[in-house]
Parts: structure tokens; C-alpha cells; sequence
């Protein structure tokens, strides 16, 4: 047995059924998209705020729920990541729910580390507000921003 | 001009710049994936929850800008989707925000109507909670999942 088909076996989920078990039922079957993603949405378990959207797949979904911790696919490097790995931000997953159609899923975790998730050093990638519309619309720096 | 003519310019965003001025800039210029899309992120803007992961299109982000209400881009219809029309369940945007790289937005809304985002009736899309590993893993309801 490869290493490949030793450790495969975690990333096998259940096909979608019909809408009623998707929606309604207890079995986690991912509606995975063509490539083979779903949507993940990171969220600080203690303060709630979104600190990435970032995408799993199969595997990675399996290595998340196997390990308690973050891992993703990178669609930029075409390869796993188990996020925080050099940088020793690892992400401890508090909870990870499932949404309706089963196509996203959204992870709290506790950040290692400097507790950092935006690979510009920042806490949450999401630092920018966007202020204005149409040719107007302008990025503000969150801290910059005042209170939304 | 046709009715289309008419409104597209609203949804015209300049074209994605080199790094520095994706991840630095202050100008809004989304990097749309091969459909056209850019993932929206949604919660509710009192709790932070995490209402919902949907998707926008440059004319429904720019609606969304420009109103000041949540438009989404619905993949399974093919069309334009403000949220709540029907059900009067309105996403008021209270602050939107990019994220690093410019392919996701967060938005934070106070929801119309009873509050509910997910079309199953539920405030939040993500009510079910994943639990254990592998073959064991199952779905809870978030109630019965007690505290994250």
C-alpha cells in the first residue's frame, strides 16, 4: 500500500443525497464543486471576527477533522496547507459547522503564535473597509475606519 | 440605451493591479474568479455570526454598494438575487470589507423581517455542528451541540 492509499481513506465522504438529507440530516456528505472544493470561512473563536475565506478539499477537510487543526487547499500553490506550519500560527479548531446545501463550511479557531492569520502580517485578512460606491468607492485601513 | 445600457456602468470595477496595490491599495478592484464571482461572507452585524457564505457578481457587488442592501448572485438560478425581496428578510449593510487579495468581501448586516438568513427558516445557514472524524462524524443541530 502506498502512502498515498495509507492515509486516503480519511478523505472519503459520503455523496450528497437528496435535498432533505443535505439539509436536514446528520451525515456530513460535502457538495464539493468541481475542483473539488468547498468554501471554508475562518473565524476567531473568541471575538468572532473573520480572519480568512479560504478554500478545502477533500483531504483537507478529512486532516481538519482527523488533527483539530486548519488545514486548506491552495489554489495558487496547487498544494495542501496546513496553515501556520512555518510560521507557527496554527489554527485550533474550537467548532466547524456545516452549512444547508453542505458546499461551505466555517471554522472557529484559536490562532498560535501572534495569533495572526493574513500572510501580510496582519490579524484578518479582511483589514480593509470599502467606503463609497460606484467610482467613488474607496479601501480604508479597518483602523482608520472608526466603528462599523 | 437598453435598461441594461442603462445600469451596467455601476458595476464597472478597475482591473485587478500588481500585489502592492491589490493588498495596499485604496482602490477597489475585485479579482472576480472564471464565473465572474467574488465570495461574499455575510454576518450579522450585532452577534458577528456568521449568517451566510454566498456569491456576487461586479453588478450585484456594485447594487450592494450602491443601495446599501445585500445583493447576491444566485449560481443555482442564473440571476441577480436581492436578498429578502420576497420575504422581506433585507440584509442592511452596515460595513463591508475585502480581504487581502480582493476575491472575497465581508459584509455585516441587521437582517429585515424576523431576522432569518437560510431559506430552511433558520437565522444562520451554518446550524449544524460537525462532530467527530472520519466514518464517526456526524451532524449535530447547533442547539443541541451546546457551547462552541
Amino acid at each position: 500500500m502506498s502512502d498515498h492509499e495509507s492515509t486516503s481513506s480519511i478523505a472519503a465522504f459520503p455523496p450528497p443525497g437528496p435535498k432533505p438529507a443535505l439539509e436536514e440530516g446528520t451525515e456530513l456528505t460535502p457538495r464539493f464543486d468541481r475542483d473539488g472544493l468547498v468554501t471554508c470561512v475562518t473565524t476567531e473563536a473568541g471575538t468572532g471576527e473573520v480572519l480568512m475565506v479560504a478554500h478545502m478539499n477533500a483531504r483537507s477537510l478529512a486532516l481538519t477533522l482527523e488533527t483539530g487543526e486548519a488545514w486548506y487547499w491552495s489554489r495558487s500553490r496547487g498544494e495542501l496547507w496546513r496553515k501556520g506550519a512555518t510560521s507557527g500560527k496554527i489554527q485550533h479548531v474550537v467548532e466547524m459547522r456545516v452549512d444547508c446545501d453542505q458546499d461551505a463550511v466555517w471554522i472557529k479557531v484559536r490562532v498560535g503564535g501572534d495569533g495572526g492569520a493574513c500572510h501580510t502580517g496582519r490579524r484578518s485578512c479582511f483589514y480593509r473597509v470599502v467606503s463609497g460606491a460606484g467610482p467613488d468607492a474607496r479601501l480604508l485601513m479597518a483602523d482608520e475606519a472608526g466603528p462599523g
